[in-house]
């Protein structure tokens, strides 16, 4: 059974994590002095209960080679799939005058179907709060979002994305296309270049998995899309791909509408 | 030192390496038996000498988790540095009318600073092919390009892409200015927004290391250039902000000229 709290090591998780999530910290006492000189670290801190502990004893919490002397117990905070889906429902200004405006505020969302590398995952979390996404749903098989690697590489960014889960990524997108949603399936075997599809209004990015792509069912609704590529390359990296198309849509609605 | 080989594992990379680079092949009985029921595979064997060794030979001799039961000796492809500039120097095509064309044919390179994860610079590698880099310039403290994490990254990439290395950057970008490459450092402090710089002539961009970013000695006759972000976010990873700005002028490159 997954627990409902994960663990962050490390002074800049530290920081960034909301202290209401926060439910334990350890640290050692090297840590403590180092912090008496960083202030927000200080600040921070003197806000917080812990435990200090000898470094042998961190050495064995600790999952990294090199400690940073600083491990918390942290919430899990995956927002209930419900109220997400609840933000694409109604009569929302963006579904009214949006084409008038010069930046889009329509809703952009990411959808991934098992993603198996947390690496990839942390890293795609970290480049969807850059373009300011309003949700990520994972597919029930995606790798743990709470995994370390994941944490390590979505930094801080783990904190301030709204995250949900499913166990039917279908389900998901019928919703958000009775709301108006177009719902972009990535595929290599695409027809239609990234840059030619319009993101302003409200967009989902459907991704699939490293090894596999995307479910053949998956993409039943959905409008496929396909990043060129050149040379013998068949495929890029999953994080990358997710990056360039969040980026595709950030360019198309900052004020850039082709 | 050293050594001018490296290795490559798994069945992917064995039939994307070029015959004439592979110096030595080893594999196990099973690898053996499942490859003559992949055509593509048994040809390529059939063309090369291996040597069957056992399970637990191979074990011991593969660096990864779950052995695929092939792994070859290479030899490393790095191309000097002065047969890749001769390739921006002189009355190149490009120097004279492309600006008439549909697509833009100038070169477009990378260079890279310090780079220290494998696996970012594989990803690096592995998008640059995919977007038709014309050459990629690693300082001498990026992470071994033949280090297996960043081989694996690469995918088959690492064959096929122009890599040289040097000692020193700020040389290499004095020459490339000279022969009219506009030089772009990726800098999170930059001004100019990357979708607002025109990337359609000849481009190289120079992207720094994961904690430290580029040193400032080597930005001195470069123009800046961000990637722009929202949220609380402060920054990308590498290989995502690399990936960004290499289809962002592929993007203006491809008959898509702002």
């Amino acid at each position: 059974m997954t627990q409902n709290v994960y663990i962050i090591e490390g002074e800049k998780l530290f920081i960034d994590a909301p202290h209401s999530s926060v439910q334990e910290v350890y640290l050692t006492a090297g840590f403590l002095q180092h912090a008496s000189t960083v202030v927000n670290l200080s600040h921070k801190l003197s806000m917080q209960q812990y435990e200090v502990v000898s470094d042998d004893v961190f050495r064995r919490m600790s999952d990294t080679m090199t400690p940073q002397g600083i491990l918390c117990v942290v919430k899990r905070e995956i927002v209930p799939l419900e109220i997400i889906l609840e933000g694409v429902k109604g009569e929302q200004a963006w579904k009214k005058g949006n084409q008038f405006q010069s930046e889009s505020s329509a809703p952009l969302w990411l959808l991934l179907e098992d993603i198996n590398d947390p690496g990839n995952l942390g890293t795609i979390i970290r480049t969807a709060e850059a373009i300011g996404i309003d949700a990520i749903i994972l597919s029930a098989n995606c790798v743990d979002v709470y995994n370390p690697k994941t944490v390590r590489a979505a930094m801080g960014s783990i904190f301030r994305t709204r995250i949900s889960t499913t166990t039917s990524i279908t389900s998901v997108i019928d919703i958000l296309r009775e709301n108006e949603v177009t719902v972009y399936a990535a595929k290599p075997s695409g027809v239609t270049p990234c840059y030619d599809c319009d993101f302003w209004a409200a967009t989902a990015f459907l991704i699939g998995s490293e090894s596999h792509g995307l479910r053949e069912d998956s993409c039943r609704n959905t409008i496929d899309t396909v990043i060129p590529m050149k040379g013998e390359a068949d495929s890029i990296n999953v994080a990358v791909a997710s990056s360039i198309l969040l980026y595709e849509a950030a360019r198309q609605r900052g004020g850039n509408k082709r």
